[in-house]
């Protein structure tokens, strides 16, 4: 804050020529640094941040794509760090931007370039999504607990008041006598219905998506069920995939109904909101929502299926499309890691320059010559032309959920007995 | 203002001087009329307001409450009413507000008086909430064959496309290729878990209100679980009520917290909307809202459960508050009807006209003497006294979900086994 | 899935192994078209649609862009349109989507081919802008007016009650006696907030888009001056344009933060929703979505000069882009109009057919040779290429608010003077 | 349940058999603390709060309702409690519960009683509400000023970029060739009608609630256009209250559309979310909400009005119910001030036990006689008489917007004219 905002405005005379006005007195740097960082919430997250790394580290440990040693290391540096953030003693760093950055530079700190091996095989988008799923899983028994405590003092207190007699009202009127008894045990089936919601959201969310990794899946031979078990999930998630898609008419239509559900939703929530548990008239207002978002969805629904079955796919440019952008610059990281032994993150690096090479000779990852691959990086041998090609990159992304056309083919099958039987 | 509309409406001049301004060129009388009629919408629960009334009817007639005479005439005047709607003979009537009363007016037509006994213990209340879940219910299966069809049709293209490779993009970059049948997977993934929330949905509406009654349950015979199974309900919903409360600074301050949890939906529904499937770092915005909503709650439901434990109700004041407002005005109604056999609308016109002497003599209900009572409806036996009391009136609503103290002892005993065991 | 729709929906089978699911028992095209189309709710649009066609029209005969022949047609044509609409015997057809075509159709069938030249130097887009603006005007108008009516009822109430004493509360508890009369002058004032807000509104709507034209304003001599003042407006909205961005990180959490935005605007609607008018605890929490709504966006604005300031455009990526892609088709279109004197629409068939012939070459459309073009359209002219090259299209494009460098330039003055000085 | 939280929580084992479940290890007191502090967020508006003091201890000093020494005191002891705040040597403490309390304790422990006076003729409520005022003016200005750097950095690249060519964009295809200069004019267009919006807001909101208070006004000869002009407010807000109702079927109503608004507007804002800014088929969406939300206005406004002129208040009962519930213990407190020269908060606990008198009697404090009265007080006079009656209270609220008759009827005459004419 800045010191002035004396009478409410008075004293508050903007800095004659800031470049970022009022309050943002520091660099353009610092206000950037301050839009990306999440550290200041996400922090939250840490126990389930290294529980998740845990269980990733010892299942790389298990499928041998982790040395013993290097295991051992992090899961020692992991226990450290979780003891300095709950002694207080751990040193958050804005700059380091979210909980995930600061876990892992602190643990290089304390164990050295091995930290860079933890990394492999999963995204920070896994796990991202897994520690979320952990903390919201953990909400929901703290929530579940909480609510059966009120349900036990409403029970309790129902019993007390079994007898007791009180007035009922309608539109604040009194309606007829009831049981005060009867009037708390209301709250206690309703509490139950909300109960049961989140049991079956718990149920839904727990599944394992660590190890889905970006995109595509992973070319790693990682054991997702291992880490789900380790992590009590009910498994791994099925399919890793976040997609995009080309905008037609109909699907703009699709996605402004959006505004139809939300504001259908807000529309009974809000009706709702505030009313004495008895009748009124306000109730009348809450079909109208509901028809709305039924019909709305029913009609996307119809029309997307519509779209799906006419959809036709130009192969040969997507194919195309797929070759350019240097889309196989994760594979060479991964081959990097996996062949030569480089630590993750100096895979990634390694991999960036490569890609610049390709840039300025204006040619596809897999066109570059090998004295160029070893100009950037000695080790590298012909055998890396291998995971270049898209194709042969999707046919390593193999791992449960993974984008291979004989994983993608397993999934459709038993998709076909889930759901369509 | 302007003194028109020129340039977009001129076609339509508001009429010079009139009372209601633009668009209201009706009486008053219309446009209450028109805020109050719901026709235009609820008309499409017609066929569960037959459905409804027709097994509420076949267990009046069971249960002896209705001759088996009147159940047949009744089945039979819904059954022509539904051939009318169905082949859009029938002319329904604003005036008779909704779809509940449009059909009532025209069974009364059909086959006169008898048409009144249809409305025995039950009321419009749980009448709306029926036709409305039974709706709802219809409503998820529609949906949920749609999704199902929308499924088949992803994984049979995704069959097609499982080897056709296309690149994956993140933040609108090319980054990894994959498989078109991968991506179109991911899809059937989510619609599974969207049908799974139906389902959940489903299972925990099936549960039907039809006999809870308005406020307290109903002192007639009647069969919950029949009704229920002949609707397709897994059973009766437990508790009839509608409770109400008064409000100290806590209870405040959790229905304040709505606006927080609704907030944080709408945030959360926001960030997501309109985002290419892939990662961005929107994404980071979306634990803001849940945080702050789990918190929410969770400082909600303690400080609830703090105040059922430390509530004490003042029984001499609610009893006596139970006493004034002419409470027991629907027992004496449905005395009316099951002792001396008047239709249901007649008895409630009767009771109507006692509660204005009483209001005139300044005397509860209880405190008329018998020729008052016998001066409205002459058939009055003093043998109504029974049920003039809050005491009493509690004691005789023991269907089931009903408020008398036995019947609240054992929804007790059975909610410790559900919710706390 | 159960089979059915039991007692709810006993008499809608859906039909049993149809494609499309439940309701839907028409083909995808019709599935398709019902998505598609608008004209249901848009009809509403119809004066305002008219009203704003026969204004551009007249100011294309006065510019001299259309014949008074031709110009006296299309007005007696939408005259007649109008009377058709307001008698009811205007024959709505779903196929022409939306309330436009609708007209632009049936004017057609009136007066001919010199229909099509009603559309030229406008686009659908600035088209439909401009209804929905007189439309949202109207309507402010009707509130407006109600909302006088209801403070004349109010202040005309108040002035009888003025003396009349009254509890009033707070918590639902008597405070302090009040005059009914004050009570009801609280109304007043809120009403004359609102009507200061929607004036508010009204004046910065006032503004006509019709002629901003698509994207880039268009290179018609047309006078945006003259239709915005037929139809009322203050002036013509100053920019057409309809911009679009890359997402860069920064980017991607501004545009998270609107989730932030709307549900702090939820949070604050919901908590005061059904409240009593009288202080509650409730009202404590209004204070945390204002503080959360005031911090994001301060932020959000800082981040976004900073952006701003540091943005490097890639100028020679930029304009080699704008060649590809035949994006001057437009102007062939506008060209092939003016130059040629073909109907708008007939022009942008032969626009389409060109672009077609460069897809087929290979080429730009300024690569096309001149007997490729002469091909489709034997009357176009070597002068054609002078609209074909981007910087010359840009440059043609200089109605008030067009794109043209030297426009944007003045533009920049103007703003300086009004929001910089 | 499960039995725990494994891996996402392990270190945090929730307290065994705890009462309050999960996170809530404190005391009940502790919690309902927690639910009610609002110290927490509310700090933010210790600037506007002691401006807002010192504005209204000045004014009582110039009114002769409180002593210059006693200004004097006031006034220094808040110097230094914002210097202690901006320090950081001020010590926050939650169990005061909000700012306000915060300083007014502090205050007392600085200067003794006469921090007691301070409050003479204010409310919580308008001291509440005018710190708000005070700081979203304040929000305003600096959000102002960021959006008019963000033109400025806006405008300067658009001259840098006025003649760069980039094509534009519709449904994510080429569409035209615009200039980067215009494209980026777009943006300082949108952000002028932000500020407008903006200064309309603040305009509308800069009236002075304070010494409005809490319900009909003060009987102290408070000037509250000192106060409003002290604080730079434009003047006094014109009307003090918050009122209440009865809610018959049409008022229920139109508070259930209160739903359909909010679900209209977050329709739009969400249909709007995330699109590209160009067109796209999703704008075809944003009128359905527009046209419903207009619709339901429309018919609520009539609706309104038409209830306000039909209503028949009866105005015995209402009197009657303002003697009930010792509704003038205010003016009593009021008097103990005025009269007696006891300070505030001792004035109000000394009302209390007065009311507390009245309820063990039975009686209204009207009624109570004088020994009792002397019995908590001594210096008590016949004169308070005069100020127990309800007609005598209500015709001392005669400061600026307060409750008094003659105040009304000269508001009704104001409101004529502003709103009618």
């Amino acid at each position: 804050m800045t010191s002035g905002n004396k009478a409410g405005g008075a004293g508050r005379d903007p800095p004659a020529n800031s470049l970022w006005g009022g309050r943002f007195t520091g660099s353009p740097a610092e206000i950037m640094g301050r839009i990306n960082a999440s550290i200041d919430f996400d922090k939250r997250l840490y126990a389930e941040d290294i529980a998740g790394s845990k269980a990733h580290c010892a299942m790389l440990v298990a499928q041998r794509i982790l040395s013993p040693e290097d295991g051992a290391a992090i899961a020692a540096g992991l226990d450290q760090i979780r003891s300095e953030i709950e002694s207080g003693s751990f040193a958050y760093r804005a700059e380091r931007e979210d909980i995930h950055m600061n876990i892992e530079a602190r643990l290089t700190e304390l164990i050295g370039p091995a930290a860079g091996r933890l990394h492999t095989a999963r995204s920070r988008n896994d796990q991202v999504a897994t520690d979320l799923r952990l903390w919201v899983r953990g909400a929901i028994e703290r929530l579940d607990a909480l609510m059966q405590e009120l349900q036990r003092a409403l029970i309790d207190r129902a019993e007390t008041e079994a007898a007791t007699v009180m007035p009922g009202y309608t539109h604040l009127q009194i309606a007829q006598p009831v049981t005060f008894g009867h009037h708390l045990m209301a709250y206690v089936e309703m509490i139950g219905r909300d109960r049961g919601r989140l049991a079956d959201c718990r149920r839904r969310l727990n599944q394992s998506p660590l190890g889905a990794a970006a995109l595509a899946g992973t070319s790693f031979p990682i054991d997702r069920h291992a880490t789900a078990a380790a992590l009590g999930f009910d498994g791994p998630a099925a399919n890793s995939i976040m997609p995009q898609k080309r905008n037609p008419d109909a699907a703009e239509l699709v996605r402004a109904k959006t505004g139809r559900l939300n504001g259908s939703l807000i529309a009974l929530l809000t009706v709702m909101k505030g009313l004495p548990l008895a009748y009124g008239k306000d109730m009348q207002e809450d079909k109208i929502p509901v028809f709305e978002a039924a019909d709305a969805l029913e009609l996307c629904l119809a029309a997307t299926t519509g779209m799906v079955q006419d959809m036709k796919p130009d192969r040969a440019r997507l194919r195309a499309a797929a070759e350019r952008g240097f889309s196989t610059a994760t594979d060479l990281a991964d081959w990097l890691v996996r062949a030569i032994g480089l630590p993750f993150r100096r895979a990634h690096r390694t991999a960036g320059m490569i890609v610049k090479r390709a840039e300025v000779c204006g040619c596809t990852l897999a066109e570059l010559p090998l004295d160029e691959l070893q100009s950037v990086e000695p080790a590298i041998t012909p055998a890396v032309y291998d995971v270049l090609n898209p194709d042969r990159s999707v046919a390593t992304r193999s791992s449960f959920g993974g984008t291979a056309p004989e994983r993608v083919r397993a999934a459709i099958a038993e998709a076909r007995k889930r759901f369509l039987e």
